[in-house]
């Protein structure tokens, strides 16, 4: 297929995108006419259907359209004018295309997740991680899918598990060059603490906040999935599950930042800076992929509470 | 038994009391003394042990001790010179009667509190709170005789109790007069609110916190303990189970204040105001019991932010 | 009538209403036109005079207008296009359909509040709320009418009555469930403290801040005018007179709200509760007002600082 | 008198002292003696009777003490042997020894303040000031004496005309300087900012807080206190009396240091400064006094949140 | 020249003006036209060029450009229809016409500001103030037209150096009332607190953030500067330079403003305030030129995080 | 020697150790004697002279003092009687032996440090950093030994060489996984991001703030610092030394921590994280050191604003 990005003014394009939003307006003249935004990994586009003819079906917010369609500028923007348009049976299209998607190979990635799981050297910790990420294949399949946020920081297909593996390549650094930091706790930590978020965001392509989500939150939902594992596994520590937990808890830092404890514990207190280091990078090189490439200033940005600014000179 | 506080400078007391601290000092000349803390429920008072001898048994933190003593007054305040002591036996003493506990009866709080289960409508909830309250036998015996606090409000044997029953009284109030509240989903989160504390902190006649209190905290301890009931009851309902919970996290009312939610129903919202309500006013009334009568202000109080004064002119 | 809320696309009305504000706009072809916000107490529309002929007699932003208009469907609203319209003269309309009004009777309520009044044991705050309530006609019908806020929560005729009212039913409560709380100390509380908003904002229909209510703000403005009341009243006992105003000055809890004083007395810190929740719950109930009904959640909204959700399940 | 601060190890003094504060305590050995505080313009001293006998009449907290003592040293500092005292009369002593005072002549600075209310151009703002400054001589004597602090800034007899002066030639200059700021707002600012601490604290020689004080504050007992003068005054414009009463409710800047506006005029903006300005200067003077004549800093002052340096090189 | 703010509707102008912006946009029929936005001292104005015919030259935003244009009203304001355009020579036209500029003559303020130079009793300081002032040209130019701010206060040609007059004037009378601060060091911290921004702000015509600006801030960049100099001078009191640097630091008086230390010098305490004094009195005027002459209120202003009013009555 | 940490109960020593701390003080008896505080690289211990006879010689803090002592018991702790004291003569003792010292080796981690250097491909910021490291034998040196704090963490000679260097490995691992990141500018960060220390800072064995250090500040000595050197590198590029610069100002991560610019380039994000968790991971090891070995939890402890917990099950 060829991507929304890569379209330009003047083409025409007959080809399957995403609808992922649909809005019925009318023109000053009172003529009803649909605003569309079309979706694909590459990104999205402003799409329109000014006559309501009878090729153009029946579709909704959410359905695969395949449409024809002329590329327009628009006030400094391109526009789809839409002539045809129906709505794509499955099998015509590959999801995935319409979702962004990790640059990195995702079965690849959670190969490398698992050899992270065969360096922990507490047995009960390694058994939990098992239960999760080799034993449970359902929860495998969402997690290698799932985005690590609706927006911001690794905001894409397989998005979670890119950011998983960032923090544990971090986690594994820092507990060889601080021997007082206990490693399976520290990978546990990194392998636990966004798994509630699963549940809390819904799965591609919408990425929407579920209701146990707004209700519950992640973090809480995590622990409880945590507590169920644990109850599965005969023996395991019941001060060593109070010590997991902890590092769930904690890794947002602070109380205001939604966690319901500080970090008490040293791998605590590491997660939340080895959490922030990998999300804040990933950011920063994502927000200036939007910016003019002669531009050094990518403007006030509410994550970082302020301009920022690429490194070059 | 005569109480602590009952106890006049000059009189004798052979009694049986709880040693509630006891530490090893060294006068300035450098002999060896103990000094002593002697609890009952009336309070406690400063003992010493001058002379070790032959009629000092051996005795630790935590011991019933028996003591043959006189009371002095010592700057300002009275003083216990114990004479002889030995550990008392079980059966000797009456632990209750070492612990401050609730004015009120117990049995009739539980059974009132019970009342408002009965009331609940929605069948889900109701089943929910007899699993703890009517069929958990050992829950009930806990809960009967927790302290709400370890210091505070309702730092008393029954004070969880007493508290809950409060803020039961107060919802079916709002719960009449405001129809748009959901009396049985209000009910649940008072007798909920605050059952981790039953974990959080150990029992009478010693309160701390426990190692899974400080290391996970007694809303998600409640959490998970109702999730667990909640398993049990075949065809509960996801969403209310998540309404529930959203009741006790939110329950601190802002994020600071340690809940990883803030209010987003409106029966939290009420619920949270409860709380504090009820908790307010018990510790006002409690602060004052150790002012002098004829002072009006108590003088800056950390939980009120400032000075606070009796109401009367 | 035929209010405001009841008009469907296609049909005319000739009819008085409240003309909320006027504008006088140009066409991209420079033609001059009126844009008109139409207001009865079913809500307000927009109106459009696009022929400034014979017809349309001179009018003002507050003026009572009859019109004659058709509704055309805009853009997904509704627009009133105005072919004539005049002033009404005072007599032709009542003024209280043009604004929103509380649903429940004013003067039965106002009776209500009255046997709080009765209530009270204390002769000197009684004395005080009669002065107000009962003798001064004046502050009577104006309490009676005005808003509890300028937007928010019981924004409405009525509205103030409603809240304090509301307030004085849980007082009664607290009040005879905590026998430490001086009733009439709270149930005073309660009745004086938005009595500064008679003054702060404006009445009905434009409801606005006044240039007092500005300046020096309704906490004082009530502070004063309960002084000059209690001056009349031989023999009133200072100390009382402060404690009364101590429970307006700190109703609002935190010197951040506004507050000059923090609450130092256990009525003013359990008036502050009881005024955020009858606020609250009004609130919340006002909010859902307008969510779809098919919709949960409200979106993030300032009050709540967040997202808020509808009890059902 | 000799003043507290002259007398040395090793003198003997017979005068009158005010007794600041008076303690029954214990010696180790289970002896009655006094700890009693001596105070006098020059500080305070910290004095002993270790003998009950007949030579020590009965007294209180707050009699002014004839004392026959010696001064011996002990533990770095000085202590006060007393073996006879009695009450002295009235007349024989003049209570404004026994306070700090202020270094100028409280008679001069009055005379000095009454020049810039001839300055003031409003007719309304000077008759006002005139009501209180010169025609209530009850009021003239009480602001006269009076300290604009319990402790900190100008905490002394005469302090807050002190400080209302300095106040007002700064706001004398800045009104010269802006012809924008209306001279007589500010100067009635400066001058009536702080006339509710004539009530809020009592009087030399122990200045506390009133109940009054503590319950209602400073700023609404000025604001309640201008309007009961004001009423005096026939035909006084509401809208200045609203700009008056602003000035004094903002001059603390910030709604959580107890303002319940933030300033909304350039007036009270500029007042807020002027009222800092001329405290910290003070304060800064007067914390420097207490501190080694060889050391540049003060260490952390509260005040300032942070440690502090005399200004030399 | 006619300036912008004196055309009126229907008249017609060829003159230059500084083209501030120009933006390329599109009609909904498809045809490009510029927007252009032009400036001079006496504000901005919008521009239309609807036909880009070979009247039109090419031009950039920076450009000072001759216009043939008329003016139209639209939409409540005016707007320049532009029908020939050329970029103009140097020499056509002074740069000073086209930035807003104090009221005040520049050079007469200059040799105002150096009369304090001459007050200064501390020969450290002086020569110091004399090395940038009087003897470096370069920065004596930048410093004479340099605007104290991006926006808000002092926003003009000669504001730095209106705004460093305004504070050294209440300095002088700060020093001289208040015998304890040391004159010249006040004065120092006045000339230089805000020299930084000769390099954290872009010269006008156009006023943007320099890349050293964002990175470092305009107090580091003042220090760095301050240092170099007290390096050319021989024997310069290494502890004098640290007390002045500390004057610089401290200047916005708290860290969240950007100060790294709180004032720790009472000349520091004053300075802070002294500089909040003139910056919010300019600020006020200002914002209220643009304020209907009839409206009391200003409407809800950022730096005063509030609603700001006239004082007038 | 034998170290403080070594001695017991009932022995005798005849060593040198530093004179931390010395106070004149008198018995209840009125007779004087000395209390002092002595020191070595085990800790610190609590000495007193209670017979000031012909033995002790004159001595002042700061002093090594060669005393002959017993040890006793006092109050839980050990006390020395120093019966006979001359101040020592130097070479009699090596000043290493009475700081707390670095448990690595300081030249092989000064070393170390160089190959950091090394690797740098940035050719101006290497040379920079050779400027320092290699060049300057006085800043060597200087930077070997000095503390990293005051106290807290890495408050030890040697302190703020292995601080660095365990930022630098951090650095190492940071800039190989995330290309992204500029290796040189994240070493160079590193490297000097808390040089001002040397001079906020007095040397072993008395850590003090300098004047200079709390009027200025770390932050700003070491920008000051780094231009200097910069300015004697030729053509050094001024962006590149405004980024570097950039990274010292905000390594505090927020201005209310003393940054007065918050991270706007990657690079200085991550440091910011390398600091802390370099930093914490120090402290949290350094705090249980005198934690009972038994004991899991610390007490609430400041740094962390909660209480801290070993990490062991």
């Amino acid at each position: 297929m060829r991507y929304l990005a890569d379209l330009k003014e003047g083409q025409q394009t007959v080809d399957i995108y995403l609808c992922a939003n649909k809005q019925i307006l009318k023109t000053r003249a009172g003529k009803t006419y649909y605003s569309v935004r079309l979706q694909d990994q590459s990104g999205t586009a402003d799409a329109k259907i000014w006559d309501l003819n009878d090729g153009i079906n029946n579709f909704e917010t959410g359905d695969y359209i395949k449409i024809d369609a002329s590329v327009v500028s628009f006030q400094g923007g391109l526009q789809f004018n839409i002539r045809r348009l129906r709505v794509a049976d499955e099998g015509e299209y590959d999801p995935k295309e319409y979702v962004p998607t990790s640059q990195f190979d995702i079965d690849q990635m959670y190969r490398e997740l698992l050899t992270y799981i065969d360096e922990m050297d507490d047995e009960w910790l390694k058994q939990l991680a098992s239960k999760f990420f080799i034993e449970d294949s359902r929860f495998k399949d969402t997690f290698k899918g799932h985005s690590a946020a609706k927006s911001v920081h690794h905001a894409f297909y397989g998005g979670l598990l890119e950011h998983t593996l960032g923090m544990l390549k971090i986690c594994r650094f820092m507990a060889s060059t601080y021997p007082q930091l206990n490693r399976s706790l520290l990978y546990s930590g990194a392998l636990f603490h966004d798994v509630g978020k699963l549940k809390e965001l819904s799965t591609f392509p919408i990425v929407e906040y579920t209701d146990e989500g707004q209700l519950v939150g992640h973090i809480i939902i995590g622990i409880e999935w945590i507590s169920d594992k644990i109850r599965e596994i005969k023996g395991f520590p019941e001060t060593l599950a109070n010590l997991l937990k902890h590092m769930i808890i904690a890794h947002h830092g602070e109380l205001e930042y939604g966690s319901p404890k500080k970090p008490e514990l040293i791998e605590a207190v590491v997660l939340h800076y080895i959490d922030n280091m990998d999300a804040k990078i990933m950011t920063f090189t994502s927000l200036f992929k939007d910016v003019d490439e002669k531009d050094d200033w990518a403007g006030y940005q509410r994550l970082f509470e302020g301009n920022i600014r690429r490194t070059r000179y």
